[in-house]
């Protein structure tokens, strides 16, 4: 048989495949599925548009509840189960959903949580991820839409941030991961490329990082995970506004490198986790180059402060980063989890994690073009589409409006200030740079009494602020971070704070 | 002022407060908003429905579309514009979503992807990522339901492989980031907790590990990021089943340890990337038992297999590990991302991540109550509720019908090497214990004509296969993970090829 002959016998027989595949779902539609697709497509929809109506209008109610409650133990003994063997109706579970778990959610939606910082999620969002969900792609690599839309917001950061068109970014979990990935690419460009096989015992000199004492834990996290360890974490005293002091930071370099250690990494805070301290970017960028150490920004929520005109000078210096770790799931209200990676050393971040598996192969051609994979950037292989979510979040809003309500929060956060600064019961604790605020009853100097009024708040489901140690005393602290907050929500938290610190003294607890 | 009148006082002002805030919705309801809500929630609801309906259409019909097709270069340039300062209309992002997204998807949900080891996702699983994002809980830590449905799968997953239910787990992104966390774990157990101050260099020995030849890379990015150094990963040789020669392990782990090395880990496979094979866990286990090496199982997908009956004894042995890593977007079609990490040793992995920063401090009632955070288990904190939609398909399918999916899959796998074994045109590679046929063009020693094929079928958009090495030769390989991948399917895909083999020998590409 003719090579000609073979082809058209072939192509004919591709043909006849492919028409009885695709009349596989037609085929005994009275048949159980073997699949995991609904048997009733129409009854499947209806519920999806119950369980996408309830949200609606939870998200519609969110002022009308309480912030939280805690869930009754009868609630959570729910939760501890047998494995399911049989399945159950959709319906049912979304009915369990909406009795069972949002009673009980977190509370970070309502305008008067303030603990810790959270975003409060948005309805675009919501709708993003759930096209995401339903289109399912793998971000890990290969050549398809989500890749390329990863990349845009990869462009977009290098605009507001002012970087280079060509720098590297990539989505991580959060500003956790993205510290840690910012060490180990430090890693890499401080000890070379053959750390990775030779591993930290191989390195002549123990390395040594920087961050002020007010930077966030992750960071000792990162050092601990990479190996380098946390003592080597040099937490550099704060000034009065609690940024990093420049000159203990040269004079702990100065004392390590005199010791044979091997300083690599210096952490700017955009935004500290206690008070929301900016440390001086510009002069952290400055010693950093004169040392020739990688320059990070841990810039949590506060890298953010660039898409407002009004706080971008805040962050100035910022644009001098080596690399910058931010997340698009607090301040922005991308729904969690969305974090990033932004790396001005496309080579050295490539080298720090790029692979040579042989199912990772790239082809000149298919579905396994492309040059640059988001695995060959950072830990992960499998990856959801977070770009999704994030780039609808942009394009919704656009850059103006969200760093307009960036800024409300902070103007939020400075009402309030004034009214703890009016008020005969408490007194501030620091002062608010950008959006928290952190006060404690007057007098209270152990701070029992603050993180009794505020677990008092959290039961009375009125407002959930957290709390945190400033100069060793538990106070009371306010994270701005919500949209929905607006300057009326201070008054009720401060009423309620007043009347619970009355209670309180009272000998009663919420009611 | 008594205090009983003080008291008094500060609840009506409280009252007073909160009924403001509460009235906040409604005031001014022509002014343009200042949160991120919708102006117009009805609008913001078509919207949303008419999303909704996209994707249960695009669902249905996934079936009848091509594979994958690349993107046009002038799609792909549509995402690469500046940062859109403006807000647009989410109608009209729905638009540019089905547009030029949804048609260059990975390609994953469709019946003839086979490349790489993909899940397909449900329209289940939509829905609960769905309801997750509206929610917006950050799983980090804190008391409220999401972290007890996140107990529950530890749950599930500890009676599934028969561990303790006072087992730890935690989700993840994926089994890349469960097995670092199993590396940083195993670490501690090893090198005690003060390896998280110290570092690496502190420790007497150096680490070392062990896997196959066939182990996924993602062990050695794990030991890469741990500092541990991916030289110390021990590629011990494999059987002609491509299973761990338990013998070679252990001479490998004498030799090192006689060269004053110190081997912690033990990697076995359960299901290998390349091929599907199924280390000798039983074996593995007595070996790391005796050696007193923390045995962790990377079952990225196969360690499912215990769900069904049938598949079951494949993995005897994994109810023995130390840890298990596996990921719920692969063979259980959890929207991606869902990994996660089972541990035996609840204490010493809390040891490996618990952190004491003064924001994350626990309190005896309210919001910050609850003794264990996920936080502590993992290296996020901010993290999305991933549980949501793991335990919705659970629930909604049962561990039997889920079992039963993974388990035709297999059966799919052996249809399709039945009909490569009768084809003229190719040989099969290797031997599918699971879900993995590799096999290429009869003759054709270099893989050149295999590499050709996978991209043609790539670009023809009938099937997606991928490509890996066995033995130095690059092979054609089809993971059949696919729920919806039937075995008449395997018939399409044969012909495909052998069509393409033909076309491709005659000098032509994909029309």
């Amino acid at each position: 048989m003719g090579r000609s002959r073979r082809l058209l016998k072939s192509l004919a027989s591709e043909e006849r495949a492919l028409s009885r595949s695709r009349k596989i779902d037609r085929d005994a539609p009275d048949a159980p599925r073997a699949d995991l697709d609904p048997a009733d497509w129409d009854a499947f929809a209806e519920d999806a548009h119950r369980g996408l109506d309830l949200m609606i209008d939870y998200l519609r109610g969110v002022r009308q509840r309480k912030v939280w409650q805690p869930a009754p133990e009868a609630v959570r003994a729910r939760f501890r189960a047998a494995l399911p063997q049989k399945g159950k109706p959709l319906a049912g579970l979304i009915d369990e959903f909406e009795q069972f778990m949002l009673p009980y959610a977190n509370g970070n939606l309502h305008p008067l949580f303030m603990g810790w910082v959270h975003g409060a999620g948005t309805p675009v969002g919501m709708v993003a991820d759930m096209l995401a969900a339903g289109l399912n792609a793998n971000c890990g690599g290969r050549d398809h839409i989500a890749i390329e839309v990863e990349k845009e917001i990869a462009l977009w950061l290098a605009e507001a941030f002012g970087f280079s068109p060509e720098s590297s970014g990539v989505f991580v979990t959060g500003t956790s991961m993205a510290n840690l990935v910012a060490a180990v690419v430090a890693r890499t460009k401080t000890l070379g490329e053959p750390v990775r096989r030779g591993g930290l015992r191989a390195a002549e000199r123990q390395l040594v990082a920087y961050a002020s004492q007010e930077a966030h834990g992750s960071i000792e996290r990162a050092l601990e995970i990479a190996g380098i360890g946390s003592a080597f974490l040099r937490r550099i005293r704060v000034d009065a506004a609690r940024r990093m002091d420049a000159q203990a930071l040269g004079a702990a370099i100065a004392k390590d490198r005199a010791e044979g250690l091997l300083p690599f990494f210096v952490v700017g805070s955009a935004g500290t986790v206690n008070t929301g301290a900016i440390d001086a970017l510009d002069a952290l960028a400055d010693l950093s180059a004169d040392e020739g150490l990688w320059f990070h920004v841990d810039g949590a929520f506060g890298a953010l402060c660039v898409l407002s005109p009004e706080l971008k000078p805040l962050v100035k210096g910022i644009e001098r980063a080596d690399s910058i770790a931010l997340d698009f799931h607090k301040w922005l209200h991308v729904p969690y989890d969305a974090g990033f990676f932004l790396c001005r050393h496309p080579q050295v971040h490539r080298e720090t994690f790029m692979s040579t598996a042989a199912y990772l192969a790239r082809a000149p051609r298919g579905l396994a073009a492309a040059d640059i994979w988001p695995c060959d950037l950072g830990p992960d292989l499998s990856r959801g589409f977070r770009a999704l979510k994030t780039w609808f979040t942009f394009q919704a809003y656009g850059a103006e409006r969200l760093g307009a309500v960036i800024a409300r929060t902070c103007r939020v956060a400075r009402h309030l200030e004034g009214l703890i600064a009016a008020s005969t019961v408490f007194e501030l604790c620091s002062r608010a740079r950008l959006n928290i605020v952190c006060f404690g009853v007057k007098g209270d100097s152990s701070g029992e009494l603050n993180r009794e009024i505020v677990m008092d708040l959290h039961e009375s489901g009125l407002a959930a602020p957290s709390t945190t140690r400033l100069d060793g005393r538990p106070v009371i602290r306010a994270a701005i971070v919500n949209h929905r907050t607006a300057e009326a929500d201070m008054e009720v938290f401060v009423a309620a704070a007043e009347a619970s610190a009355a209670r309180l003294r009272a000998g009663r607890r919420a009611p």
